[in-house]
């Protein structure tokens, strides 16, 4: 494990995660099966594919994900994320990209992909990363301080995290898909207090105060 | 969602939670790969197999899963698993099976299977279990009340919680793999505080409290 | 092998399978693919997903599993299957559930699961149950008698075959999805005689016999 | 369905029958894993690899496949099987090729592929082939008669059979891996004649007379 | 690497091939899907099945596989292809057939299986094959000369090609999916001339002409 | 298809290319199977795995990936690959990742990934890149300009290159698995040159030409 020194800083960070959705059935019959909107509200596993015959480099095709975003929000970050939903070629092929920014003090708090490895790349800043293994493994964290240029990858279905410690700095961003305060506590509707109780070993005023917080979803 | 009213119980309640272990190689080259210890500390993604000439029926065969297991633990429940680590037929089959015992007012703390989908059946009592998908869907709670007899499905990797709520009495018992408490505030080493306290939105005295709490480990 | 004792008995027996349909992919591109009936009666490799908008937490849930089932039928069991036809949510997840009722002298014939892996455990009285091997392990049978609380694994594809031997009574139950004798001897239409005589070595007339017997399906 | 004269005939077959083993791994992380013999009795789920420095072209050949096999057994015919176990380099790739040689009046009785699906080709004399679906299709027996270049498909897991009918004559020839006849029947040790004398509405007088008869396992 | 003497000959080659198209989702969850065409534009991954209860046994069937086809054409040589296109039976189970007529002088160019991998069997003839492996080991060319009856493994996605050279006439054919000279210099539109005057170290103009040939297509 | 206007330039270009190498078994059985060398010179579809109790944080960890490389060579390009090689806890998650530096007037030779599907981001310059579908698609050429921040996807075992034309320059990378060209005129031992001028219609004299070139493989 890491020990980490926290001094006060106001560095940026931006980092590439790449997660593999495990989609299992990579273009199992044809050579690419792009997204399109499922016609008249029918819905199959994943989505329905475009005439082969219409499909141009523009279905594979996404720009801008040089553009910054503001991360004048909540958790201090913004996720760009590329998927069959902005990039409709990726359909069927299993891999999805994002693109992190990282305000000061920022953090993307603990989260599991549910069909998905990450693997991610540090382009700017400091990163403090971690996950932690299942009961199995008695809960391990595992966790290391990433500068830029360094690589860490997170297995599929393992609760993760990640914060923008360049010099210390916190900031942190959410690449993934079940972010587990907002699941645990804000979901909608909320989730009996008597099991949050419990569950956390804290009173009920606790978690009715949590579940009034504002959760801010920044996927 | 269901409206669920509470009243003073101490009925226990049981229940069978078969969870699929997304395998993702069912015997594909030989009819079965029975499990056993890798050899010389070596290991492979599952495990190695045992002769197949010398597997007898004992290897597909576990008893005792009618033996109730008490139910004295901070969590009042326990969880008998069948996996390939007490039946090693299971090697490479992709599924297993959990016997669980609620004692009252137990609780089966948010969870999640990183790999694999539950489906539930009440054999006695009655229990309040619900899920929450993912943030593209908005956290939505996704809740019943079970009595005996009924059937519910938990899909892969989304978290979900249990509890005994038979006349409202709370028990609960995780058949899970990831502890949302325990992975978020009992890792070992413990998850930076500063980290928890944005993620939940508490400052870090509630966070050191937390991460003081003994969370017993019921699997 | 077990040798098995057999006495009079009217003991019955009730037993829940587990089996794995090896769906091979398991909710991969969204949180789940709860089924509805094929529109416009188009087909899909599995089923179409209901608007994820409109799911609710009936689509997870099927009641009445603890409802016994006359086995006033040939067999002398009744199996209540759970899948995604009565349980929508488990369209894609890959796993479903039997409830099985023996009453006394029955049979469960053997079969086989074309595209599942089962777990079976005992909720009531004794089964003596077993599975043959392939051709390539010179069909070797594996077998054994299970008592309350016991738990077996048959692994796919191979033929298998539970009866009710509590204190020896027979009685059986299939769970499974191809009854040999039915679809050997009780197809429609039927086989050619002439295959099924020297297939088993035996003279037309028995094929005759045999084919004109009523089978009864017990799924 | 055919309806199908017979007349006599001395006239062979010849087919070629490929199936697919769904291995579900088909050399996913290198060129190829060329099948050795498992080291030091240890097994893994399937085979062991050569050191892919040593690999050569030898490693994906077999020779022979045009000699003709004897036919000079109880079934009167021969199958030649190409797997992993004599063609080395298959490994991982899930697919394997069989050559059947039919004599006249052999037969190939009704059997299944629990871990395949099957394309077979004629290449000499008429073919009578069928496959029986599943009890929730109720067990329809779809068959036809093939001809020199005739190519037919049998879905994984189904009970089917083929018949050398070539001018009526009868021959078979088994490529599959569970002969039901064999495996019900000729099980080591036998089935509980109690269980094959309900299951096929027979008196165990018969089941002895069954269980005793010598079965060929032309694999 | 086989060291092959090449003397003047006009014999020609039959070979069948067999391809599996790794369409990991062998019917899944029911016995078969047999393809229909896609209705109303709409398209999915793979195929929309037809309804079952309309499937007959000639959805299983192909005839005329024996029937040769004229070789006259520049590549010399015709494949007959047996795919889900046209025999609608084949439709998610994974597997494929096609059969190669080879004139004399003729060859089946370097190409790949994108998604499968191809056993050969020579039924006439002498071929001389073979494929390369891939960058990380340092493309080999493992290659061999088969007779009559030999059988040859080519591994998913490795670029391999076929020669007659039946005392040494040669002729070829190309079962594959994606012919290279023809992806590469053939593509409509052409690629730009100055990537392949690079890619294989010639000037533009040996590229130009290169891109003027006529590309016959023989799949 | 884009017209591209080509001028001087000396532009660098760097890239992130991310592929899924298909591995189909995402960590089935446990959080990880962190690779280690084949003990023993035994070998595995894949990797052995490292005792889990010994896994630590670096297992998953890579540095160093922001360092230039020289791309002072033939291709003008390098690739840094990231896969299990060098980042062991990748084993079985089924990604990578890739760090590519372009000098101006490279190219990324056309070339497959047998077994990955790519996602390409441009961090500066401008690419020129395309794939060319399989022969039923005709071999369409489909390409596009991609400017910094712009995306591309190249579905798995399709031919696809990658040109630096930043204001034109030309500069190259291949992070694949398969050069075409390299395969083709370069393997060891090298292919019949028979082969090569009837597939690329041209005379052996430049066959013999192409195959003495030096092929510099920059992966």
């Amino acid at each position: 494990m890491k020990s980490v020194h926290f001094f006060i800083s106001t560095v940026a960070a931006l980092a590439f995660a790449t997660f593999l959705v495990s989609a299992y059935d990579p273009s199992p019959l044809q050579d690419f099966c792009v997204a399109i909107n499922n016609p008249q509200s029918v819905f199959v596993n994943g989505k329905f594919c475009k005439d082969p015959k219409l499909v141009t480099a523009n279905d594979f095709f996404l720009p801008g994900l040089q553009i910054p975003k503001s991360t004048a929000n909540p958790v201090g970050s913004t996720v760009t994320a590329v998927n069959m939903d902005n990039l409709a070629g990726l359909n069927t092929l299993g891999i999805s990209l994002a693109r992190i920014n990282f305000a000061p003090n920022g953090l993307n708090p603990p989260h599991t992909h549910p069909r998905g490895s990450e693997i991610l790349v540090v382009l700017e800043g400091t990163l403090y990363v971690g996950f932690v293994t299942s009961n199995a493994d008695n809960n391990r964290l595992i966790s290391k301080v990433l500068n830029k240029g360094d690589v860490f990858v997170f297995p599929i279905g393992l609760i993760h995290f990640q914060l923008n410690v360049a010099i210390a700095g916190l900031s942190g961003q959410n690449p993934g898909v079940i972010t587990i305060a907002n699941a645990v506590f804000g979901s909608k509707p909320p989730i009996n207090p008597d099991v949050l109780a419990k569950a956390f070993q804290v009173d009920n005023k606790l978690v009715d105060y949590l579940q009034k917080q504002f959760w801010y979803d920044n996927n």
